[in-house]
């Protein structure tokens, strides 16, 4: 069980397996993140670089798959990965900045959170993909409410291109191997609570980036609300938060 | 040196540096390779599963760069990759396959490729990239010549989708590491020769996967433009092949 600031991380009774027929929608967001936008060039070099950390797992995953099927999985998923990349390079690229320049100073933190959450294997790293793409998908679509007019549509666009099909097709894939292994069911539960506590590390730090103290009480809700998306998407893999 | 069935491989006698200013840009395909060209599931199963087998080693070369610099540029080459493959996965799909089962029959050989190229370092990583994709794309280019007129468009357009571009940045790329470093040069120039030994294999494969006998005294002057276009890409790097 993690807990972050207070608020604990899923029901933490069993860390066992219940298969569900259809996963239930994830809820509209409702606390928006305006407030806490940091300046363009911090979320855009943030978000890209986060792009190509999940690429290098995706990459590192596929090489690792237990077949075919799962390696054309993970190509697909890793292509929006890099389509979002390149959008977001698009827009780093109209403000005139240069990509590399603009990602360097988020490198420690992300490939830190990379190299905590590569994952043991191939579902250990589709769990960490679908764990941290979904969550901090979430918090960036909340922070773009704070970005210029003129960038805020494209950039909640780029990080939308693929994300709702992956995640179908990824809650797919998983559900039928830990429906298959209740083994592999309770590792991917324990892996689970350990990804999200790195995952909201990551998190925090995008908000934080911004000149708004990120101590302030109305972040609570926001991860109130998190966490709680967070448990429905190991729900949605019959998996205890 | 390498040599291919009597065809030697580069000029061999000294393994330096010689950096240039310009590249000289590659001659037109004239030896076409319509007779040699597979069913098209085997054609697209190969060359999908080819740019899956490049994107994982992208991946592994992203989290060994040198800099956040070469990390983008390795970004945006895997990008293009994935980009070709998401374009043949419609194809595949287009002929009423599915992705997995057409590309399945493919991933010994291509495994074993990606493993004997992987490289050492980011610099190898990417050297084979540019000379594999490089000397393939060719190759199944020259194949789709075969392909029934309503598919062969639609996948040389796949197939060049940032080939051009990526190209002329990893040459610009590694020619700046190569300029500043004796040592990397003559380590890079004795890794091309490894490299188009093992990516002349895979050429052969697919020539090889029609219906036609690949011995055909009609490929010799195909592995000659091959070897040819090779010593070109390693001399647009200033390196002997």
């Amino acid at each position: 069980m993690v807990s972050w600031k207070g608020f604990r991380v899923g029901r933490s009774k069993t860390a066992g397996s219940r298969p569900r027929q259809t996963p239930r929608p994830l809820p509209v967001s409702r606390v928006e993140l305006g407030d806490f936008t940091p300046d363009l060039d911090v979320y855009l070099g943030l978000v890209a670089y986060l792009q190509l950390a999940l690429f290098e797992s995706l990459g590192r995953a596929s090489s690792i798959t237990p077949s075919t099927r799962a390696k054309a999985l993970t190509g697909v998923v890793a292509t929006s990965t890099l389509e979002r990349h390149k959008a977001l390079l698009a827009e780093i690229e109209r403000q005139g900045g240069d990509a590399a320049d603009v990602m360097q100073p988020h490198s420690a933190l992300i490939d830190d959170f990379q190299r905590r959450t590569g994952g043991g294997d191939w579902h250990e790293s589709m769990l960490a993909t679908y764990v941290a793409a979904g969550l901090l998908n979430d918090v960036f679509i909340r922070l773009a409410a704070g970005l210029s007019a003129d960038y805020r549509e494209r950039v909640v666009a780029a990080l939308e291109l693929g994300a709702e099909t992956d995640e179908r097709e990824l809650v797919a894939e998983l559900s039928l191997a830990i429906g298959a292994d209740p083994k592999l069911a309770s590792r991917l539960a324990l892996w689970g609570r350990r990804l999200v506590g790195d995952t909201l590390l990551v998190a925090r730090a995008a908000i934080s980036a911004s000149h708004q103290s990120a101590d302030d009480e109305r972040l609570e809700p926001v991860f109130t609300e998190l966490i709680a998306a967070h448990t429905r998407r190991m729900d949605a893999l019959g998996l205890t938060a």
